[in-house]
């Protein structure tokens, strides 16, 4: 018994450590692009350990999803919980996206956007499972959104479906945009877009910079 | 003198035949991804046929990419050019740009949409190719939305730089999203963010249909 867990343990850390490996390889390369090879040397394992771990590379690609799904969550939705419903947290979730898509570690911006592009045109399971996870994405912005007109945080003309509409699609260009250029005026802009939409949300003169920022 | 012409003649046919194929595999495929043997069976020609044609993957890649801005530059740049200069011709380059996603006969959305979440991760030639192209379309954004400013065309609290990069930021992000879910409310979502921007520019209750759209 002691045994039988043991490689249990060591298999699922051996999990862990290829798909860390995969998610950063597959930012680069695309998910379907992705070269057995050169993962299994990234994670110090052979190609066939890597079949004994995953099977097939599909359940690799959905194990790497997956994954990328944790990292999303930890690193934008997590945190954003924190903030008080309505306008602050919808604000959280725009702002733990562009701190998520700033970051050095992570080299291709938003993996769910990359990955999107990369299978949109290609219809299948990879697809289905990647547009289910951008509609809940757009659902947690959406119900935010909601939240914050029902509490009266949003201007009186805004709509909140258009609203949340409007910003997750302006997050996922500018992950495009700042992907291509690693401009930091790209994400003081959606910064500056989030201050009128939302208000500033932040302490300290906050309103002031946020309306000099706007009108640049 | 004439057979040499006929040459050069029937060599740039096969050229625009093989990027024609190209662009339309590439757009599923990814551009780096490009399977060389499926674009020689597509377009009816030899592997060596095609290396006849592009000396090297990388040659193919940049004409590719150029034939690809000739299309966008036929589909959304130039009848946008006939629109007065100002608000209506910026929205007339956001009209066009959502015409040509929604294209039934292009079957991944924005080309360069596509191959930016590509090879946005990978520093290369290619990448700086298609960063200058991504900067001019927004430089085209950014001058008309000046234009529609100095013609007093926008509302007085809109700045016309950040009011360009938010709708370029907008139709990239749509595109990745249409090309997830191809929902029609998706483009009337930017329709609607476009009537609320730079007015509605159309004739025949088209205010009060922006109005009634912005709001749901």
């Amino acid at each position: 018994m002691a045994a039988a867990k043991r490689i249990r343990i060591d298999g699922t850390k051996s999990r862990e450590r290829v798909l860390e490996a995969a998610i950063r390889l597959a930012a680069i390369e695309g998910l379907e692009r992705l070269s057995l090879s050169r993962l299994a040397e990234a994670a110090g394992l052979s190609k066939s350990g890597l079949f004994g771990l995953f099977g097939s590379k599909e359940e690799l690609q959905f194990a790497i999803i997956d994954k990328a799904r944790e990292v999303f969550t930890q690193e934008v939705v997590m945190p954003a919980l924190s903030a008080p419903e309505g306008a602050p947290r919808l604000r959280a979730l725009c702002e733990g996206y562009l701190d998520h898509i700033a970051l050095r570690e992570w080299p291709s911006g938003c993996f769910f956007a990359s990955v999107a592009a990369e299978v949109g045109g290609r219809p299948g399971p990879i697809r289905d499972r990647v547009a289910m996870d951008q509609k809940q994405w757009a659902s947690l912005l959406r119900h935010s959104a909601t939240r914050a007109a029902e509490l009266g945080q949003l201007r009186t003309d805004e709509s909140p479906a258009q609203l949340a509409f409007e910003l997750g699609a302006m997050l996922t260009g500018a992950d495009i945009v700042y992907l291509l250029h690693r401009e930091p005026e790209i994400l003081e802009r959606v910064r500056s877009a989030l201050d009128v939409r939302l208000g500033s949300g932040r302490t300290g003169g906050g309103e002031k910079r946020a309306r000099g920022r706007a009108r640049r």
